[in-house]
């Protein structure tokens, strides 16, 4: 018999998506928004599916914890060293691909398409006829291919376009058209015609965007960062844009969030930011991860996604 | 033997492409920006490629034309009744889906992401966390579905869409969930997330996205028109967005190019405007085109994409 709390900011709307699949050997179900609400509620609980950041205040408290389903990608609150690992960790992947691939190539065709410039243009009643770009033929570099890399991947491929992957070892996606791994990190860069950071925050990726891999796109090149903040130098890529070494830059992550008032990133030029918002959690995609996930575990079967304390992810 | 002349804006690109191509029973080659310089070249072409707009002032003196292909794929200059039609007319097809689903999808992302919205709080330094929409399970309308909106119901169902299709009588394309035709225009309407036309000009088309049309379509849905403006009543649309009835609309093509300075267009909420830009004539692909058009011809084949006058496409 399982008691499972789900502590979420969302947990108003977790809660009836769980409830309706009568989920096997459910002893008890309790839901809160916040750790103190969820304590208030006991500390009996073999189960926790929520957000990481709340799930911290909690997990110091729970003797019987087996297992935590994260809401996130990202699980860096609970990776802390100082925390417990005596329990399976597992995140959310096989969700955001479809939510990240329309923020990438909306604001791939944002670029080429000079969405932005001609929108003023109508502001000045001007008829403006110059000339629009196309993502047909264009490289895409992936600063990491697992499970959102890969629906990018696939998407690059629908609009014709050429594929190359950054990763650790693996070389599994077929949409990939060449594969570079680490000491190959500057050949992979070189001609990109964009380069896209989907990488988690571990000790291997921060960084991993800095002055030296800037400086081999061309000037023409656009990064999108839809990973972690971590994985850039943010004053090279400040001076990369400034010197117009780098033609565009479009952020959803950063080294700190919310971006403090006096950062460079406010007015920089050709830089978007779009404020941590490019995947939403939408909880009937999560929900469905979880009841998927807790009938492994209460069949006994090893649940999807265990995340590995010492790589990160 | 064949005599071609090249009749176009942009002749100086187009020329080397077809020569270096070294087409079989080419007797002349020669090209022209204006009717006025092509006509200083002789009257004898069996063959014209180029712009619809300028080989309409030649077409008359040409005694011995037999063939003439578009770079446009709208025709409309040719199809006026006092001209001649003792020729083969070929436009251009299977060139433009790409272009088009860049521009269409695009577009939808740049509304369902509130690209403009969060570019203005960039501006505002304000760290604009609203949530984000997505294509995925919403509905697309396709207003006919020829080579064009085959590509766009491809790139839909690519995001996780549904698509209903417009057309005539034809059902070929496999990526349209639903077909409806001529009587059933209203329940096709009914409930679209998104209506894109790409219909091109012709007496069955004009004024076919009219207020009554406009009135099926839910409050948040997105109209996009790629094929021609004259399926448009203009005055509907802006009433429609002036009162909040459709939520936003993208227009590529009006009634009249340039849009006048006086139009209402100009300062009608939730329209953005793209001055007939979104599917720019690639030499390249033109060129290509031609060629393997000119084979036929030269073979003694029918060429592909032949226009129907009465039809008009």
């Amino acid at each position: 018999m399982s008691r499972v709390l789900i502590l979420s900011k969302r947990a108003d709307d977790y809660r009836p998506l769980v409830e309706a699949a009568c989920l096997p050997g459910l002893e008890i179900l309790v839901s809160a928004a916040t750790p103190t609400d969820a304590l208030a509620m006991g500390e009996d609980f073999d189960v926790v599916f929520g957000e990481p950041s709340l799930i911290r205040g909690v997990i110091a408290m729970l003797p019987n914890l087996r297992w935590v389903q994260s809401t996130y990608a990202g699980v860096e609150p609970l990776l802390d060293p100082t925390l417990r690992k005596d329990y399976l960790l597992t995140n959310a992947r096989g969700v955001f691909g479809g939510l990240m691939s329309e923020y990438v190539f909306g604001y791939l065709l944002l670029h080429e398409r000079h969405m932005l410039e001609r929108y003023r243009a109508q502001q000045e009643r001007r008829w403006d006829r110059r000339i629009t770009g196309t993502l047909r033929g264009k490289t895409l570099g992936l600063l990491g291919v697992g499970s959102i890399g890969t629906v990018l991947a696939g998407t690059a491929r629908h609009f014709d376009m050429k594929v190359r992957g950054f990763t650790r070892a693996s070389e599994s996606c077929p949409d990939v058209n060449a594969y570079y791994h680490c000491p190959r990190l500057l050949e992979f860069a070189s001609d990109l015609d964009y380069l896209v950071s989907v990488l988690p925050n571990t000790s291997e990726t921060v960084r991993i965007v800095d002055a030296s891999l800037l400086a081999q796109l061309p000037a023409h090149a656009v990064f999108i960062n839809v990973g972690r903040g971590s994985a850039v130098d943010e004053p090279a890529l400040v001076r990369a844009l400034q010197s117009g070494k780098l033609a565009a830059a479009v952020l959803d992550v950063f080294d700190q969030e919310p971006l403090p008032s006096t950062h460079p990133f406010w007015h920089t030029p050709n830089l978007l930011m779009t404020f941590h918002t490019s995947a939403p959690s939408i909880p009937a995609d999560l929900a469905r991860l979880f009841i998927d996930n807790y009938r492994r575990y209460a069949a006994g079967q090893p649940p999807l996604h265990v995340v590995d304390f010492e790589k990160g992810y």
